[in-house]
């Protein structure tokens, strides 16, 4: 097998936006504090008015705001003190001629349509002197001020925020109706492949892709059903795609996607569902890619991990952004100098690592382990990525390049 | 109680950063798969070699480089095949002629320091015909090109990536040691508040800001100790400080931090730890304070959950951005014309909720509740906040203003 046409990394992004984007989502309903970071299923109407009663703004005296309306300090209006009305207290109620003394936050009485604030009064005994008129409804924190009992609260499909947790706490809302997460359905394919945690052996290589790869579905809200790593064997990976396929939203595989003998997959959804294409014509990642199960997507990403993980930036991310509501954050750039020749493949997107180093007051760019997708380490090392476009036949030393800061791989602060 | 003196936000934050920036956590060990978004407690050193052995790079013929430098199309030089080296074979071994036909990521034999691709050479029955001289070691992952034994592979204070995983699980990591959570101790005071899964009463008010810091806190790593609602009940609330100073980091009240008479907060503190501040120059967020008990740093926020949010924002975040190594997003700005006079009181610092709105090719930010730090739809309607600096007198009407799309602020997508 080989790769027939590279697909180009744009064309193979509309393509799977076009066909995957617009996916539905059952519902379930989550407590209130499992609901973070999920997406609303349907409008919330607030069942209560917020405040829920006409309440004191500031500490004061409620009163008939009427009853000042000429008060002066020379001239006061005299009220009776009937007590105190402290914040939880029940409602109480007031007649002409009379005041509580209030807490922020407590009922207003019956009757009473103002609060006067303490420095505006003199209170002797019994009797409270009101120096100052005052507005109707003043300091009063009106019943349904906030929200409304009956308003929409927040729309369908708002990713809640500790805010919106906030917001649907403010009206009693024990639970919410929610989009379930996307299930990933995860394996890796090689025979010289072992987990992590298990016994180190010559000749196996361990497994660090997966591990990377399901952090970052984990990270993206996803669940993840992890398959663990199944054998270079036709019939042990096609069983595995039909299980995966009846149980997950999309299917991620790595490792054998390229063009040896070993390399299945492509060959595995060609003959028994659909294939989208075979190689993105990017760099490292070129293995990358992706078909039809059923109306489940599957990705293929290459084993070696910058490979999968430039595979898996370029095309996961965006779908799942998309299906899991999330803001994409801007990639943080600088400009840089290069500090050598980078030779490139026309028709082939690059996305070269660079090592950034302030000298005087200009940034430079080293670039590292050009070739070599294997090399896990040539991320630890990165301090960004400058993408090289297809229609380039390469970069000159002493160019200038923009160097995308991105997320897993911005942590220094050049500032 | 009053506020005798409003401590300026950028005074207040040097204090904080002077003072608690430095803590000390202890360490923890927990499994890889527990790790992410943790700090690294100390330098990982590679324990075995990345790759483990020299391994082929491409599928091809394993061979010894020297015995092909006279290759040509014309005279190829001879090999006899011994059999095929798939990978998560053992090491096998070749001598002066012979080679091994051997997959990508497969273990070269002993003797051989090459692999000829698969093209450049003609295969018939049991003789192998190369057509090219190859260069020693190509197409040959080296033993620790990758990752050296006994090389530091991740420094002390990393925060654990995605990617880190897989470097990680790359060299056989089971276990990391990392810094323990902040374990940040939260209640809140009020005699009219009751949670939000609790039986809705008149006169009483529902707890929003504590869900809401809750969320946030979670969201930044920190392990909460939640205290649910204390009674404003000076006995009652210095016990439970006294609790949470012996099992906190830090601790976080939210309510009866202004100058009422239920505000009981600071005048505990004041009388029996030490008072940092009481009354902070912004608005909303006037009461925020701050004191010391033991050696524990204690928040005290308003009730209001505007007000709490934007002294949680000012003061708590940037401390646990320091404490957790999170990286600060830069938040997104534009510029926008106000479209009314928002008058301002000198000395203090305003935080005006904005909404933004498209008016031909400039935007146009209408300023929402001025007033009311209560209002916490004030938030799910604002698009982002206009800081007013203390030393302005307000903003007019027409005025170009930078507003910045917050974090829990940000949703739309203005482009």
């Amino acid at each position: 097998m080989e790769f027939k046409e590279l697909k180009k990394l744009e064309e193979a992004q509309r393509i799977l936006m076009e066909k995957f984007s617009e996916k539905n989502f059952d519902n379930e309903k989550v407590l209130l504090q499992n609901a973070i970071g999920r997406l609303l299923a349907e409008d919330v109407i607030a069942k209560i008015d917020v405040p829920a009663f006409d309440r004191a703004a500031v500490d004061g005296f409620a009163l008939k705001a009427h009853e000042t309306f000429s008060a002066s300090p020379y001239n006061p209006a005299i009220f009776k003190l009937k007590g105190i009305i402290d914040a939880g207290s029940e409602i109480k109620e007031i007649y002409d001629g009379e005041c509580y003394e209030i807490s922020t936050g407590a009922p207003i009485p019956r009757g009473a349509d103002a609060v006067v604030m303490i420095e505006d009064c003199e209170v002797e005994g019994e009797i409270v002197k009101v120096k100052k008129p005052v507005a109707k409804f003043a300091n009063i924190s009106l019943k349904g001020e906030d929200i409304k009992k009956g308003e929409v609260v927040l729309e369908k499909g708002k990713l809640l925020k500790p805010w919106h947790i906030g917001v649907l706490a403010s009206i009693g809302e024990k639970e919410v109706l929610v989009k379930k997460r996307p299930k990933i359905g995860i394996f890796s394919t090689g025979n010289e492949l072992i987990n992590y945690y298990e016994e180190i052996k010559i000749g196996k290589t361990i497994d660090s892709t997966r591990p990377m790869i399901i952090e970052l579905l984990k990270d993206l809200g996803c669940e993840v059903i992890d398959r663990g790593i199944i054998r270079d064997d036709y019939n042990e990976i096609l069983n595995e795609l039909k299980i995966l396929s009846k149980n997950s939203d999309m299917i991620i595989t790595i490792g054998g996607t390229s063009v040896g003998k070993r390399d299945l997959l492509p060959k595995i959804i060609e003959e028994n569902f659909s294939i989208l294409f075979h190689g993105l014509a990017i760099k490292p990642g070129k293995p990358t890619s992706a078909g039809i199960i059923e109306d489940k997507l599957i990705i293929m990403l290459p084993g070696y991990p910058v490979a999968a993980l430039i595979g898996f930036e370029s095309l996961v991310i965006p779908l799942l952004y998309k299906w899991t509501g999330k803001e994409i954050i801007e990639k943080k750039k600088i400009k840089a100098i290069l500090s050598r020749r980078v030779p490139t493949t026309p028709g082939i997107r690059h996305f070269l690592r660079v090592k950034i180093r302030k000298v005087d007051d200009k940034f430079l760019a080293d670039p590292i382990a050009i070739t070599g997708s294997g090399l896990l380490s040539s991320i630890a090392k990165a301090d960004g990525i400058v993408v090289i476009e297809e229609n380039c036949e390469g970069l000159e030393e002493g160019e200038e390049v923009e160097v995308e800061m991105i997320r897993w791989f911005y942590e220094k602060n050049f500032s």
